[in-house]
């Protein structure tokens, strides 16, 4: 049995190993060529370039992007030339949204409307925000009435909505029909929809009245009635919905397809699990990068530039609450300079406040991103991470504590060190809990930069805690 | 149309408010039949138990698991011993592993056999290792042969490897058969698996030859021969294989289901769409958690005791290297006693070092997660990072130095705190590139901890850069 198509993370190691060495030798090739004297006759020299257009026509396009994804930006055009006359439009689509910005910014308007001409109304709503205004309008001039129709209601529904997430491609028959009228009229089509697990039965006003899954077309008899047959209770969604909502519904109900109804009923396109489980992926790699306090995913080869800004908006906030941490301590300049050891203790407080408060808010985070959160067992979940801090408190102000007698041999000292890093995991877990709640009320993704937040505020209130309590009881 | 099953949060909340509604109007007349005196005949008072069951029937089993995790533990068992006839070892199935383990601790014996007799070979795999080996064993001898020995050779594959997530529920035919006598094998089965959107045709030794997708079924003439039809280019999985592999092929090439072989070709098994979309979700939530320095999922109603442990093991490092920390800062004291200043600024240099380092960390993690990592790129994302963090060094440098000479008018101090922060957000990147790398070459998940071993040598490193510098130059 052939198997081109490959699995294995080594087969996509080998991809991109094979066309690293075709551009590598003909990059060679280019600088032989350009050798020499102009005026002589070229030496005659192979060309590479069929040959690495010949290894990425054999590539699935989802290969083929994920091997653009891992090219400098030169050699990443240059590749994509190579399959730009046949599957140039599919490869834009497939590539991640960093590195289809950077691909746009580098081809020609030309090169740019072919890609276009390639894409059916379904696949351009996907980047009708990132070609330029004109290009669009000419190619929707060209489209059929009705995927134009289609796809300028589609553009019209926010990102992530679920009416930006629908396709136009399904298939849908009158409720009156037979199950042989069904079946001639699918042979008729020749091909269905990628993803058809089942056909939509509608009414005369388009009215979604039930669905019929293939796997009935296929066991039952010819002669009954669709009516006979159709599922009633189905899982149906609405375009304004949020799409991470339908996501957990596919991942809970296990679908493959599900209609889209508009608020009268009218069936007016058709999610898929595949387009479901990329924004499952897509929502779970922002979520580590939200945590971490960046904007969005970024290209492996976009300018430095680029990637700088990326980072700007939460290192100024980072920048702006050290400044006042920074400001925290200076208040009790006079205390450190009367007892130094303040200085190389702080930190401690500080850091494991830091640490136990990222632990919570991660918990919060995917209790959130799970929808579990109720108004009673967000009491309940206080309590417990108040309790659970206080625990870790005691166990950890026990050793703490001990580790700075045995350092400067001041029991005071001691009880104190002891004491603020108690009530700074007690700030952890409140905040902890906090600041996602907190980004969640405001209509915010709770992962936002909470783990820059948090450690802000244990930073701060660490040292306010320890210096403070230093500067009450041990002066 | 019925819609009993619906897709929306709100109806989430609903069904967890009904029951949580339920169960307190229960506990109420609980409390009144308990009080008054016992030798008197007891109050007739109504019982809402009957309620709370009939309303939990109602719900789809998914739904049911997502009420149960979001209750306290007494109640939880209260709500499940209403579903326990019917559902209860798919219900045991669907909650979290946290929730599930919290369960089967409380359940009796004689409940887990009912539970565990609920559930076939294919189920029977996911939970094998959760439940008692004699139960287990007891289970086995009444399974049918063949579903006996599949459940102990998949018991045999590792957690997480395709052979532990693949199922034996499929359709596979002999390959000289006409499409006409496929129809008639299929209608005797009255029911395909779940996702059967292909199914696999084999030759006499059970060897894949091919698949034929349902809609091909459907629209192709019978007369037609299977081998003429069938497709050969198909994704096909090794028992062996990595699980998340799999998921990243599911997604690549839209795949519904594929199949397992054995090394010499023989069909063993099925992946489905389903099970992949679950390890995306889980492995996504792992790796928050992961990054945040906790072991794994926590059910939101465990004990105290339980969760203190999960947050143990990098609690315990964090204390280590906040000592270590501690004690960079200690042999610098007095440096810090003869200008004290230096104390209210360090916190900054190694805030901002955490910080830039977290945001490099959470990007290597994606590359990493993604396979997009070569050796000819990890180069290049390195001499990015490099000059990113030099970049970025030398604003935030000025920036600060500024803040510091503002403060405490020491043009000396300024320039060696801006040099300190230059350097360690140069730590940063390189650190926050290699705790990755490493977490991964060692086998183990990059994100695992990541940001805890990250804060601690920024934390550290920071320290040492400014106080070291300021001991030379300023002194």
């Amino acid at each position: 049995m052939r198997n081109e198509i490959m699995s294995s993370p080594e087969r996509l190691r080998e991809n991109l190993a094979q066309v690293l060495e075709l551009l590598e030798t003909f990059h060679h090739e280019e600088a032989l060529r350009a050798a020499g004297d102009p005026s002589e006759p070229k030496p005659s020299v192979h060309n590479s370039l069929p040959d690495l257009r010949d290894r990425l026509s054999r590539m699935h396009t989802a290969d083929v992007a994920q091997v653009l994804e891992s090219l400098p930006l030169d050699d990443r055009l240059l590749a994509w030339r190579q399959v730009r006359d046949q599957r140039g439009g599919d490869i834009l689509l497939e590539v991640s949204e960093a590195v289809r910005s950077n691909l746009l910014a580098q081809i020609s308007e030309e090169e740019l409307r072919l890609a276009v001409g390639q894409l059916d109304a379904d696949d351009l709503v996907d980047i009708a925000d990132e070609i330029p205004a004109e290009l669009l309008q000419e190619r929707l001039l060209t489209l059929p009435d009705d995927e134009r129709r289609w796809l300028q209601s589609s553009m019209a529904y926010a990102e992530g909505t679920i009416g930006s997430l629908m396709s136009n491609e399904m298939v849908a028959v009158r409720d009156h029909l037979t199950l042989d009228e069904v079946l001639s009229y699918l042979r008729n089509l020749s091909e269905l929809p990628i993803h058809t697990d089942k056909i939509f039965v509608v009414d005369k006003r388009g009215v979604l009245r039930g669905v019929v899954a293939l796997q009935t077309l296929l066991l039952t008899g010819p002669n009954k009635h669709l009516s006979e047959v159709m599922a009633t209770d189905v899982v149906t969604f609405t375009p304004d919905e949020n799409g991470d909502d339908a996501a957990q519904a596919f991942e809970r109900y296990d679908l493959i397809s599900a209609p889209v109804l508009n608020d009268r009923g009218k069936l007016i396109g058709r999610l898929t699990v595949d387009v479901m489980m990329d924004l499952v992926r897509e929502e779970s790699s922002e979520e580590v990068l939200n945590f971490a306090g960046l904007r969005g995913e970024e290209d492996l080869f976009s300018s430095v530039w680029n990637s700088a800004r990326n980072r700007w908006l939460w290192l100024s906030v980072n920048l702006l609450t050290a400044f006042v941490a920074s400001r925290v301590i200076g208040m009790f300049e006079g205390t450190i300079a009367h007892l130094v050891a303040l200085a190389s203790l702080m930190p401690i407080v500080a850091s494991i406040g830091g640490n136990t408060g990222n632990q919570t808010t991660a918990l919060v985070i995917r209790t959130l991103t799970l929808g579990q959160i109720s108004a009673s067992n967000t009491f309940h979940m206080l309590r417990k991470e108040i309790i659970v801090s206080l625990l870790n408190g005691v166990i950890l102000g026990l050793i703490v504590s001990m580790f700075a007698y045995a350092l400067y041999h001041d029991p005071h000292l001691s009880v104190v060190f002891a004491g603020a890093l108690i009530l700074n995991l007690l700030v952890a877990a409140l905040v902890g809990i906090g600041v996602p709640l907190m980004l969640q009320k405001l209509g915010q993704d709770p992962a936002l930069g909470s783990s820059v937040l948090l450690t802000a505020t244990t930073d701060s209130m660490g040292f306010f805690i320890f210096l403070g309590l230093a500067t009450l009881f041990l002066l």
